[in-house]
């Protein structure tokens, strides 16, 4: 089914307003299997609203129009919709009714650009404003069901779940129900997903839509089936992708990373310290950004400076001179450092370049030593990544919890990150 | 001059992707003094994507294209305009030039996906990506200038700026030659500020629009005047604002409140160091992102459970138990602590109830202790901030950074943050 959107008003052409209608609208479309087909959006335009409802009934089964509904002389959608049908726009008994009752109730004296509310297109039928002063109002155009709608968010979101919804229900027949399997992966560029997917299903079977969503650090891969027949299709090919992807698969529908890391923790009953250099807490400030993180961190160290290492951490001095604060030998001091001083059962130290400044020809900025594991079994690892100071950090963060979920699930350390397929 | 746009992405019909873009372009537009003329959304669809871009074409001087630009197969926006302008695709030497850069600088294997995105319409010229692997691309189509530019938020703002607005500079006569003071403010919100404006100057010219921003934790006031003979009164009502607004100005132009503080501690040649609690690590984080922030900071401590506060900053056990974790007595302690194991200059500490959680009726979650000062002039404040955890951390944060630099230059650390007017 094809419903298209239109929106109205200066403000959200202006930037001034960020839409947030129309991505309410999609999310309550995917309850009935229908994602919005155009989605247009112009100022207060007497003429280009006329257009675009012709241009967009045209091509659609419903246009819903959101925004223009109020008492001002830049509310054109009546009109509007009233040259685009050429229904004369007439004083509708229902919509004065509702006006009449929202000004007794909110105890507000109405005045003649208040009734201009109530005139509406003649074919046009009332749709309730459960919350507001302006009605809505639907009618068929070019064989479209036209739905005109609030602008106001409150009164937008109330109307579609209470009358916009149902009235779509009772126009069509809708018994398409949709089949979504979501997981979400950490270590792996949407390219090198695509391609990986591309080389190993030359096959992928056409029912089944196969979506990407970069969330970073994670990026979502939806499989959607229309119909129940294909239900088991989707289950059997999101079964074949779970042993493409394997170790990279963090978990399914929302899992964020940090949520990934604090649940393999709490499972494990394990606690976790953080000794940062170039994260600058960043580590410790995800782990702790999850309800419920007391259960596996108690504390951590930002030891930014040489100083900071050796007085803090223990870091000794010697090693710092040898090696320098970028080595692998300083980031097992640290780790070795950090569960002495918590008693924790595994840590995780990171020291690195973060730029723009302070790289060398042999360590270059990007260059990042970790070191991770227990007491007794602290492994390490060198990554070169050269991007922005923030991209860095970020970066480096989501790697450093993505190791210690591989390491407390048993998984591949050495997993080659960020690899092209 | 008619600039429309024209996004694409499944993503964003879906609702699963709030497009923040055209706002972003919107108000980047206002400079020149254009308002963006019809803005249309359409799926990863090419037909639809064909006829879209022939549609606006045909009744706009300027089409930015947003979108569509990557390497995977629903990326279809260079597909789409060479259908749409009859002009084939062809391997761009500049766009394969830039990719080999970009992949070369960041230890990238190009694989043929990535070759796709240097096929343009033969008769397209190449746009800089500065970040990116996805150069845009720009070319005339029914005599209106077709600007393709990349989905991703940050490519686009950077290609915006360095690429976007010079080219249609360079191709249309703009005149209109504007005005722009910004300031940027920390710790009043949106109505509180429009309040105090409107109480305090009924009489603000009409010359001057006055627009806000919000980009949490800050908000940018931006006065814009058209033609040079506003010039002054533009300076001459900034300057009005400025006296107005006083303390909560951090400064002028993209200022980040970290930049704020990291700079008045350089200036004053202060080291500051941190001890976290509900915050875990953030407030470190903040600090530390900025580049150049070795010179003002030194390291600090996420002291997340009981045991750690006493154990690592040497918190005395009876205050914990006397006034538990959250108190004002605990703080002290634990700035002081902080200042005692880095002899840093000053210290910022903060315990308190981020929740869902772990509140009680006479600490509920939202409550938060900070002390911050030097050794010997020790600050307390409480806090009550009642909202998600994510929400009080950041906010928290953002506090506890504002705090430090009000207290280096002197100003009221009593404030009274995100009151209404």
């Amino acid at each position: 089914m094809k419903i298209s959107l239109l929106l109205t008003g200066n403000e959200l052409m202006s930037g001034d307003t960020v839409d947030s209608n129309s991505a309410y609208i999609a999310q309550s479309l995917k309850d009935i299997g229908v994602t919005p087909y155009i989605k247009k959006v112009v100022g207060d335009d007497l003429n280009l609203l006329v257009q675009s409802i012709e241009e967009l009934c045209a091509v659609s089964e419903v246009l819903i129009i959101n925004g223009g509904l109020g008492p001002t002389v830049d509310d054109l959608t009546a009109l509007a919709l009233s040259k685009a049908t050429g229904s004369p726009l007439r004083r509708h008994p229902d919509a004065m009714s509702h006006l009449e009752n929202w000004a007794s109730s909110h105890d507000f004296k109405l005045t003649e650009p208040n009734l201009k509310q109530t005139d509406l297109p003649e074919t046009c039928e009332v749709v309730d404003n459960p919350i507001g002063s302006a009605v809505g109002f639907h009618c068929l155009y070019k064989e479209c069901l036209v739905i005109c709608t609030p602008g106001v968010p409150s009164e937008f979101k109330k109307m579609v779940e209470q009358q916009v919804l149902p009235l779509l229900q009772s126009h069509f027949d809708i018994v398409v129900k949709s089949k979504v399997t979501r997981m979400r992966l950490f270590g792996m560029t949407e390219s090198g997903l695509q391609d990986i997917i591309n080389k190993q299903f030359p096959d992928w079977p056409k029912e089944i839509d196969l979506g990407f969503r970069v969330q970073l650090p994670v990026i979502e891969v939806k499989l959607s089936s229309y119909g129940e027949e294909n239900d088991s299709l989707n289950l059997r090919w999101a079964e074949k992708l779970r042993v493409l992807l394997g170790d990279f698969i963090i978990g399914d529908d929302n899992t964020r990373l940090t949520q990934a890391l604090n649940q393999t923790l709490l499972l494990n009953e394990l606690v976790v310290t953080t000794a940062e250099s170039c994260t600058g807490g960043a580590i410790a400030a995800e782990i702790t950004s999850e309800a419920g993180s007391s259960a596996v961190f108690n504390g951590g160290f930002v030891v930014y400076s040489n100083q900071m290492k050796s007085s803090i951490l223990g870091v000794s001095s010697e090693t710092l001179q040898e090696h320098g604060a970028v080595s692998e030998q300083v980031v097992l001091e640290m780790a070795a450092g950090a569960i002495r001083l918590t008693n924790a059962d595994m840590a995780m130290a990171v020291s690195g370049i973060a730029g723009p400044t302070g790289g060398a020809a042999n360590k270059p900025v990007g260059t990042v030593w970790m070191a991770w594991g227990r007491k007794n079994g602290l492994k390490t690892r060198k990554f070169f990544l050269p991007m922005s100071r923030r991209a860095f950090q970020k970066t480096t963060t989501a790697i450093a919890m993505d190791l210690i979920r591989r390491d407390v699930l048993g998984l591949d350390t050495q997993v080659d990150y960020f690899r092209n397929a």
